[in-house]
């Protein structure tokens, strides 16, 4: 039992570009109190920083992709002690909801992503504070911060030989990518995948379609100079869209044979998703979307498309469901199936976090790993 | 060995309305002659009847739903002989293409549904012909005719215990709704399934969902006379989008705490197809489109009701291969697993043809069963 037990942590945390110190308290009835070692940046941070779009809730801690150990637990824990080795998820499982009863989806409606909430679900308030002021929860998650709360629902308790450094990517991007393929898409050994946008979570998918054993993997980006990194992760063929005066659908079905198997789509932006699903071949052809939307799109297409036997699917983190299922991907890291050194491009310590959003603004590599200890 | 085995037959065949006498040529490479016994009447003959919105092709012989006996075969047929008991079947299986080697395809791309194509394959001729002059097939079946010549990858050849005058309705509209369901929907036992439109194809559907097991299945239709005859085939509640004021997919939310298990779209309205789509729940709900839609139509919704981990899938001849996957329907039959005579409100002889397209027409019954011997 750790000597933190029960009082308020006063500790470093990390509301973007500020650092300064804050007060954790105890975790309550069903929460844990995480020690953050380490914590990753996602777009859906610097999404929310920004605050486009949406309406702003400061001041909070931002922060969801990160690896820690239990502190202490709430009232009510009996899975997870202190010392427990975790990942933190931005979305839970309650094990008791329909959707946790069922075995295709992983939406749980009690503690599925909310981006609006600010607070703790037990008593509608913060743990965080600074001199008597609320400071608000980001995802549930707040992982820019030595110290956090999070709803034991929650948290995935993984092997503690695991390095926090690493598997800390699986708490979001990488899951959700590498989930889409391996959980949704399921692509059979020797067929074609084509993956939209090659950021960290289009890579991650593509290391799924590499461990499922798809023989071409087709990567589609605007960008060119993510090509060459992107061969890392089994991408074997690229295609730009703007090297063609067509639709990329037509030029995938024109280098496939009528259509690839499997596609993922992982931009998020609604052309690519239509193209997605219109690529894949008729009779047996998957698309997967993952990427968000924006508020306003539309998917639309020619229902003989769907009618043609293609079948459309979403999928949200992978299709995992966060406690039953992150730590058996953290074993196939560990059995070496999995390879996650490759998506952490950069590595800062906490005091230097503003230049892993300046990594990310750039463009510039996959994963910035932040270390809360140096 | 039949005695008119590589003779021209002279026999009665209904353009419909008028009947006639014509003359049927012996089967080419690959092909069978069939002597018709049974014939039913389904709304894709209407359709091409009618000649809206196609390049008409007439004189021509319509029919595709129907039940006969092999009277000869052509060169190469090694499969198939005079006597044996078979459906014919407007989609065909080579067997060797990629879709036949699929197992989940059933879309050959030999023989695939083709509406315009009037003459064999082999040859590009017509086996038909009235005073030397041609006579057109329709989708390789051609089944208004006391005799027809099919491809022998459109033939089904099944358990010659089987009353024709009954499972000649799985040649087409009964096994692509049934199939929509048990093939593609998959409801598991207990769950609930909405069907939208109540004709035979939707009626099909719902009997595959009462086999499956479901608890509640849904039926949806404009058209309130069709309720009470539904409740024979297991719908167990009835929605009329005339009766609500919101949209349909809201109505059937409420009734179903979010949303239900499956649903199976057999009317062809775009906007039917997008309420089928958006009424499955989030986390597991799987869409299947039947219906065929018109031509400019465009299916539209938020990609986030495709997010949240909703899937649509298309199935056309509800995914069964016809010569793998039809012989086995009719042993669903006769294991009385499957109820074939609830769909038969009609009977007429040959002569009487014209009746046939008057009930359909009217919107009376389900299917009228033609006999060609009578």
């Amino acid at each position: 039992m750790s000597s933190t037990q029960g009082q308020v942590i006063r500790c470093k945390a990390g509301k973007p570009l500020v650092i300064e110190e804050v007060e954790v308290a105890p975790p309550q009835k069903m929460e844990v109190r995480l020690k953050i070692l380490f914590t990753s940046l996602c777009h859906t941070d610097v999404y929310f920083w920004e605050a486009k779009g949406q309406t702003p809730l400061f001041p909070r801690i931002f922060g969801h992709e990160a690896g820690g150990i239990v502190e202490s637990v709430g009232e009510g824990v009996t899975d997870l002690k202190p010392g427990d080795h975790v990942l933190p998820v931005f979305t839970g499982e309650c094990k008791e909801c329909r959707h946790c009863k069922s075995a295709e989806s992983n939406m749980c409606d009690l503690l599925r992503i909310n981006t609006d909430r600010g607070v703790m679900i037990e008593d509608g308030k913060t743990r965080f504070s600074k001199n008597g002021k609320p400071i608000y929860h980001f995802l549930g998650t707040s992982t820019f911060s030595e110290y956090t709360v999070v709803h034991v629902g929650c948290v995935a308790k993984i092997n503690p030989a695991a390095p926090l450094d690493k598997v800390c990517v699986l708490s979001c991007g990488i899951s959700t990518g590498l989930g889409a393929t391996l959980n949704v898409a399921k692509p059979t050994k020797g067929s074609t995948v084509a993956i939209f946008g090659l950021g960290a979570v289009g890579l991650a998918a593509a290391e799924g379609a590499r461990i499922a054993g798809a023989s071409r993997i087709i990567g589609i980006d605007l960008n060119p100079s993510r090509f060459n990194e992107a061969k890392k992760f089994g991408i074997t063929e690229f295609v730009n869209p703007k090297d063609h005066d067509k639709p990329i659908q037509e030029v995938l079905a024109e280098m496939t044979d009528g259509g690839v198997d499997r596609s993922v789509e992982c931009t998020g932006n609604i052309n690519a998703m239509i193209s997605a699903f219109e690529c894949v071949h008729d009779g047996w052809g998957v698309a997967v979307l993952v990427g968000v939307p924006n508020k306003d799109d539309a998917f639309k297409t020619h229902p003989v498309n769907v009618l043609n036997e293609r079948t459309l699917k979403g999928t949200f983190f992978g299709n995992y469901k966060p406690r039953s299922d992150i730590p058996s991907v953290v074993e196939k890291y560990m059995n070496k199936e999995l390879e996650l050194e490759k998506f952490i491009t950069h590595q800062v310590p906490f005091s230097e976090i503003n230049k892993a959003f300046e990594y990310m603004l750039g463009g510039e590599g996959l994963r910035c790993m932040i270390s809360m200890e140096n």
